[in-house]
């Protein structure tokens, strides 16, 4: 075997267990994930596991870079391929709908929001870099609008990607407890938010 | 010592754990409440602890129908000495964002939400009948609002009901990675959403 091919093995399984993780994450959030259980899920010994990263939050922080990437090719891609503007925006916003409905049990990122805010570390820090960075796409993508003429030219871009984030939020937590409504409610919302600053 | 003393003190010392429980579920979430750091919060042994509470979830519980409480006595109460309608409605959005930024760690229930979503059970299930019945209260406020004409009559009232809770979710986010700037941004928000419901 050549040392290539070893990298390249070790990758698909480094990779194959940051899925798992991520399946289980879901379900129990990022903290929630047992080493035991997905050493269980991948088939391995905890040590085979641990042989793949260096301690459970290198783990943690795979699992979080691994969904960011996931959103990106999910979310944002196929929004960017959407001309700029009005039908981007729409794009990025159905499709940021269309992942938090995926998942029944949420979304790992929204989860994770929650689990490290009081909590200062490697972890937060990433997610804080990640919401930061999403924040500044959302309002790029709002700015667009108003530079197009299709949102009105007072509208604050900064104010307007908070309530659409905002939405998606509402909408993740809308979910647990009225299922049935939580995206007929987060769609209409998005509509009146449109309205309300169209020029 | 009388039976209703060791009662009474007994329910002291249970309050007691509760509250020190909330302060680290606050940091850590319900999931990350450790009995061993409990009982060195409270000086009492483990078994101490437990000898109140029949297991970790009846603590887990417990803090949250605590938390439930204080939101009430917190936000609610105050509100319903407000007239019916949109000071009341105001008062409630107000002490609703005050009481999210009261805790630079967050939301005790909030943060349960994101936790509990994916894990059937008496938790996931405490969590879901509170916000239903707290959805139910929002809405009711907001029918308030309609019927004394501050806002206008084709609103739907559950519509906004999800709209203003999406606001404080949004804000609860926010937080984390724009702390300066969270507040603001949601009561401005706010302030849109009661104009464009504007009769």
């Amino acid at each position: 075997m050549t040392p290539v091919a070893t990298t390249s093995k070790g990758t698909a399984t480094r990779e194959l267990i940051v899925e798992r993780a991520f399946g289980i994450a879901r379900r129990n959030g990022l903290e929630g994930l047992s080493i035991g259980e997905l050493a269980t899920a991948v088939g391995m010994s905890k040590s085979g596991v641990f042989a793949h990263f260096g301690s459970r939050e290198d783990l943690q922080l795979s699992v979080l870079e691994w969904t960011a990437q996931r959103f990106t090719e999910t979310v944002v891609r196929p929004a960017l391929v959407q001309p700029r503007g009005l039908p981007r925006l729409r794009a990025i916003i159905s499709g940021w709908f269309d992942w938090v409905l995926a998942s029944e049990e949420g979304c790992v990122i929204l989860a994770a929001a929650g689990e490290y805010d009081g909590r200062p570390g490697p972890m937060r820090d990433q997610i804080v870099g990640w919401l930061s960075q999403w924040d500044a796409q959302l309002t790029k993508a709002v700015t667009h609008c108003i530079e197009s003429g299709e949102l009105a030219a007072d509208t604050d871009p900064e104010l307007m990607a908070f309530e659409l984030a905002a939405l998606v939020d509402g909408m993740h937590n809308t979910r647990l407890h009225d299922p049935a409504r939580a995206e007929a409610l987060a769609r209409r919302s998005f509509e009146r938010l449109i309205r309300s600053y169209s020029p």
